[in-house]
């Protein structure tokens, strides 16, 4: 029914993450309208990307160096190392300015039921990074989300970190800054309750 | 912080409708580990999308050549057409096999609110082809989706098109099938009621 051509660039779309056929179809409609122009930088993005952007080979996070700038900072503390799922975890937790360690970039999370095993992730380069590491680790910060498969993929790095014996911690959990108790789930008032602290 | 070829790339995709910018980047992040096929996979087939599909010049269908298959059809009736908002509406409507006559795409709606104004739409060529038309047309079905934008656009083009003395209908409106009388919201029903017809 569909052109060859618009079929096609729908079937391309619809595999990304987030976008099913019929959203990939209104996308592909709006851009058959856009000027040649338009549809150009969109192109043009897409061919400098993997030419321009790298992973950083040592922590996975992105950069246009062998080494992102983090790892390439003398500045940083290689003894403490948070661990994210995805590289675009790190910008919030550096805007903070708190954290001064490096990160490792697990590109993803463990997930049985849709097949994403530890092989699929960076672990084993995460252990490796740990045992060769000079200055020693003193402590992992496990940063996975509070979902379940960000719980899922922190209870196997800490059995799987636990007979290395380095500090291992997780991001507190409670209520969010702006939230209201009233709407607050109740996992999150439990977790709210458990990690009270006395004002001093 | 990000790469700039990746910040690009994410300002290009939040452009499209439906994306943001966090969306946006969830999908770069993804793009950027793919392999170099499949990201070629995509671009040739963005590339390959304007030189391959085109727009009917008389209806502004999707097409593969200057008229669509449904304008070159000659058992198709060119007394009646049907006007819709965007060229994926027309699958649907096909898929009936109830509808004989040819189509009309305007290419949007109107939104006096975000500046989409008459002139944005395919509305000029649709009063010329109406004009000009052989056989003469003897009826305009306006299938604008039933949204605030849809009808709003449905009003505007009664009102144009009346003093030519066309028949002027709109697809009927009442429950769908598969939907349920108890989550029919207020609107569906007083279009159910009014529409009701006679078991004869």
């Amino acid at each position: 029914m569909l052109p060859p051509s618009f079929q096609n660039l729908i079937d391309e779309i619809s595999k990304l993450p987030g976008l099913g056929p019929r959203a990939a179809a209104r996308l592909v409609s709006h851009l058959l309208r856009q000027s040649k122009e338009e549809l150009n930088k969109l192109i043009s993005a897409l061919q400098n990307l993997k030419q321009e952007t790298k992973i950083c080979r040592r922590c996975f996070n992105l950069s246009e160096n062998e080494l992102c700038p983090i790892c390439q900072d003398p500045k940083r503390d290689n003894s403490q190392i948070c661990v994210v799922e995805d590289a675009l975890d790190i910008p919030p937790i550096e805007q903070t300015k708190r954290f001064q360690g490096v990160y490792h970039v697990l590109e993803g999370t463990l997930s049985p039921l849709e097949g994403r095993e530890p092989s699929k992730l960076r672990i084993k380069e995460l252990t490796n990074r740990i045992k060769k590491s000079q200055p020693k680790v003193k402590e992992i910060i496990i940063a996975t989300n509070p979902s379940t498969e960000g719980e899922t993929t922190a209870l196997y790095l800490v059995r799987l970190l636990r007979p290395l014996n380095i500090k291992i911690t997780r991001l507190g959990r409670g209520l969010s800054t702006g939230s209201s108790l009233e709407y607050a789930d109740e996992n999150t008032l439990i977790n709210a309750l458990e990690g009270r602290r006395e004002y001093k």
